[in-house]
């Protein structure tokens, strides 16, 4: 780690008039600075003013845990609190003093607690409360070559454990009994945490986000499994295969089924520099509703992921950012038929220079598992 | 669940003058109408108007989830948005539709994240954003005699998981193995979830919020074992034992544990219906700075736990609340010296209606393992 990152976000929050960036532990402060705090309800924070040298707010009791984080070696002034202080005054007048006088535009966090926002405000009479994403989102949606290969790393482990499905998945098992040992395959591919696990077999499928329960995997029954952790360094996976157990799917699944994955080929196909989120929607969107299921097809084609599972960019209608080499996102069209079975395809893809590339590649058909 | 406690939240917002409260995903949401839900970037709320129905705002591809949870139970108007509409105005105008006019003091969850908390009042021009921790906290602080019993269950499993630290806590093995040795009990014994694992060895343990490292265990070091999970229906344990591992404690070492001890005692002894916060935090802190420990023990004394690990009561300086029966807190003092070692003892205490009961039983010694 080095202070760029923190340099880079004043730049860019100056250049908006934004007088303080104020970043709380989350994947804002540990992009910018190393440090991988947890939240907690005692303030810790990143403030960044326009002017002057960023610095640290911490609880005095964890002051020595950023010393030793990769934030101790980026030179920056630790402000330790007690814990009968007030950190939103310290952090206030430390900003003011910076400045030359308090500042009027103070940004937050997307994920700060609204405690922590109010309290920073409470502390800046008069001061305007905005969100810090525009500066971080930019900063953060364009990921560095380094940072590609860790999402790499965090893809192959996970289509790892997607590559162990037949053993795991297996008709007689509950949906719950599967994600348990799921959640230790994740473990055990590479992850050093588990963000979801979500086994919808048979009608629960048709809920996007449903994600585990008691019910009991019969023959036949076509299962959604959509899977993430989160690595060592902090990356995220994700990746979502649809399944047959014990049975073939019936000709009218493996018909609509087909539609997906074409779907989901047009919309990858379609990335590279230049080409908007919202245009990779649609390249999904148009294959499933030019084949008639377009009312079936219930939510997004995807989010970006980085530190966060789900960050910018979104590809949604209406979002015309245009794309940039660096920017990763899943691809994740879905076909739902409420009360039968639904079906998903995702990979996460990286924009390149001149295209794609997908860091998911384990097989996208429906896979028939043995039972 | 029953919608009594949404009623409760409406008529305690009612009286101190808030028109709407506003509730993301988390512990608040889930105390008022059992539904668990992921915080995510798509806004799900439980939104409380001072009059009319109080009502949820949920992603529609989320709607089948709060149908299956026991949120689906209590009735509530479910408000389904599309991935391009914008919640936001959604929740406004059914908020503005039941209070006759725009909402002027909203109040958000403490922990709600700032998009979701400006974009309400982005919605709402004039309106004022405040917290409602006050009302959160003044319900959820004091547990009802079930909920009392859910901690039990969760503070006699986390004794368990201490019971077993002769066969997990050895010389020669890091932290970061004992770590994961200590969340695979968490889950064995009886939680779904492991929230936090402190190994603090040697000089590692006059750090207090120090979790795992490299450091491996030698003979004679003294270890602060931290330990806590949340079980099936949400409520969490916490609690803290020092140990020492292959050897005695040096002499001077015994001395001040045993000052930490009778701190620890004390505190838990003064526990009673109409006692301050801050009272209890005294009685630790007398007993060690009388016996000239004073500047070691850099912390408050506890924090109250419930759906949250951390929540209302704090026992610290300046917080005169009155202690009430079913009010759950932990006890904690601890002493650090920095680059030597560390301790704490830790337990969770309810307060009776004629004294204390202490959901911790295990010996709070220093416990000498064979290492």
């Amino acid at each position: 780690m080095t202070v760029d990152r923190v340099h880079a976000a004043r730049a860019l929050a100056a250049e908006s008039g934004t007088d303080l960036l104020v970043l709380t532990p989350g994947s804002d402060l540990r992009y910018l600075t190393g440090y991988d705090a947890h939240a907690m309800e005692r303030l810790t924070a990143l403030a960044v003013p326009r002017q002057g040298e960023p610095f640290l707010v911490v609880p005095r009791l964890e002051a020595p845990m950023v010393e030793v984080s990769p934030a101790g070696a980026l030179g920056l002034d630790v402000l330790a609190w007690d814990e009968t202080d007030d950190p939103f005054a310290l952090l206030a007048g430390a900003a003011a003093a910076r400045l030359g006088s308090a500042p009027a535009r103070v940004a937050v966090g997307a994920r700060t607690w609204a405690e922590h926002a109010l309290g920073v405000q409470r502390a800046l009479p008069g001061s305007a409360l905005e969100l810090a994403g525009p500066v971080l989102d930019r900063l953060r949606m364009v990921k560095s070559p380094a940072e590609v290969e860790e999402l790499a790393l965090a893809g192959a482990a996970i289509d790892r454990v997607h590559a162990r499905m037949a053993e795991l998945l297996r008709v007689g098992r509950t949906e719950a009994a599967v994600g348990a040992d799921i959640a230790a395959a994740i473990l055990e591919e590479g992850h050093v945490g588990v963000d979801f696990t979500i086994v919808g077999s048979g009608p629960n499928g048709a809920s996007p986000h449903h994600e585990l329960s008691d019910r009991t995997i019969v023959a036949g029954d076509v299962v959604v499994i959509d899977i993430g952790g989160k690595t060592a360094t902090g990356y995220r996976s994700d990746c979502t295969r649809t399944y047959v157990v014990g049975g073939s799917a019936a000709p009218d699944v493996a018909e609509w089924y087909g539609v997906l994955q074409a779907a989901q080929q047009a919309a990858v196909a379609v990335v590279r520099p230049g080409v908007t989120a919202e245009q990779v929607d649609a390249a999904a969107r148009q294959v499933i509703a030019g084949a008639g299921w377009g009312e079936h097809f219930i939510h997004r084609t995807g989010h970006g992921i980085g530190l966060d599972s789900h960050e910018a960019p979104y590809l949604v209608e209406g979002n015309d950012l245009p794309l940039e080499p660096g920017m990763a996102f899943s691809i994740e069209p879905g076909i739902y038929l409420a009360g039968r079975c639904g079906a998903r395809i995702e990979d996460i893809v990286v924009c390149t220079d001149d295209g794609v590339r997908s860091l998911n590649v384990g097989p996208r058909e429906l896979v028939e598992l043995p039972g």
